[in-house]
């Protein structure tokens, strides 16, 4: 058995999520669906970086693979896309050593959240940015993100339906930049908790517009209660864009 | 009653085109719906430039009305926004002179083909451009380009089923632009025939890949027969751009 590390690519409108689940398409299913394929009928089990919910993107999504089929790494993406939907695309397969984990290895993740500004919505934007016609304080929005650099328990910016027992994580660098009329949210650390990225988003455009000051951000961090945050931003912003490992 | 001319983006992907027919989801159709539902139910008809074919986009497709409502001009988009699905967005609405006609007046068209190059496809353009993964001979391409421009009869890269008795159209530049992966093909012209866009772009690209030299242009549109000329390029990398007017 050899092992198998992907990078894989998708635009997650069409699916409900990542993970799979009984009677629902989603990208785990449809990858687990293709390599079986490919091993003439052999269930083969697919080990992500972690999951994405429904409507997040990935652009560099990880997850790897135990194959007793040996092709030529940079023939595994052509295979695949052969039978993968349009939606989902192999970008790279490399053979690894068989201690390497697509979820235990991380090292670090990058997310990113596109927003899209402007006095008319577009057509062509509608799955992949969040429209938000508001005036927004950039600046405002640059001050408080700083404040969420570093370890901190996020109880307070995570879902309460995980089932994580430890909130604190850490956060290595955000950046918010703007190109037109497209704002971009960039984060890296060394883990997400649930719906974490998009609640952060969801406090900083309150900031942007004026109805939270970023020096409450701290405040909200103590607290360790999701109430004290702001709104979960739209998951259709959402990309995972890449999970980084210390090899490989 | 007063006339108004909108301009209107949209993804045409989910339409069966724009014209209306019975029993499908068209671009007309469900503009005509929203102004219907506007004036209380009384039947509001759209003239628009020309029609577009399913899975075509538009960036500024133009359209008029003429409605007995005084409502401001710059409300109208506002209002029938609220009402349209996401994949139309009125972008302006202006008042114009009773004899602007959407159709008649048209001064000059400008379509955009977008192809994208590169070794893996991506899942996010893939309804909003060509994807091509074949080498491309960017200059060869410019060449045969150059050959379309001025006034020509185009019997060779029309559809058979066009109406149209009259072939000949002025096409009044041709660019060609790589930027990075992404390969536009921008035609204005003062009329275009049923799937020539397309045709062109298609003969083109078979051009860029060797199949076709740039010198064969001229020899294919004096053929006047639709079977010289390469094949139909897909309809979802075509965007109808702008049209422009003698005035407004």
């Amino acid at each position: 058995m050899q092992r198998i590390k992907c990078t894989v690519s998708y635009d997650g409108t069409a699916f409900n999520g990542y993970q799979v689940q009984p009677g629902q398409r989603t990208v785990q299913g449809v990858l687990e669906k293709a390599l079986t394929k490919v091993h003439k009928g052999k269930f083969v089990k697919v080990i992500s970086s972690g999951r994405t919910d429904a409507g997040v993107h990935a652009i560099g999504q990880v997850f790897h693979f135990d194959t007793d089929f040996s092709i030529p790494e940079e023939k595994w993406p052509v295979v695949l896309n052969s039978i993968l939907p349009d939606e989902v695309v192999i970008v790279s397969a490399k053979y690894v050593q068989d201690d390497f984990h697509a979820r235990y290895s991380v090292k670090q993740k990058e997310y990113r959240y596109k927003v899209m500004l402007g006095k008319r919505r577009s057509p062509f934007t509608r799955d992949f940015s969040l429209y938000y016609p508001y005036q927004l304080d950039l600046e405002a929005i640059q001050i408080a993100a700083r404040y969420f650099i570093g370890e901190h328990d996020f109880t307070s910016f995570c879902s309460t339906k995980t089932d994580k027992e430890d909130k604190v994580r850490t956060i290595h660098n955000i950046k918010v930049e703007q190109d037109d009329l497209e704002l971009t949210f960039s984060f890296t650390g060394n883990g997400f908790l649930y719906n974490m990225v998009r609640i952060i988003v969801g406090t900083l455009l309150e900031v942007g517009s004026g109805r939270k000051k970023p020096e409450e951000i701290p405040v909200i961090l103590n607290k360790r209660d999701r109430k004290a945050a702001g709104k979960t931003a739209a998951a259709h912003g959402l990309y995972l864009w890449q999970v980084q490992y210390e090899e490989n």
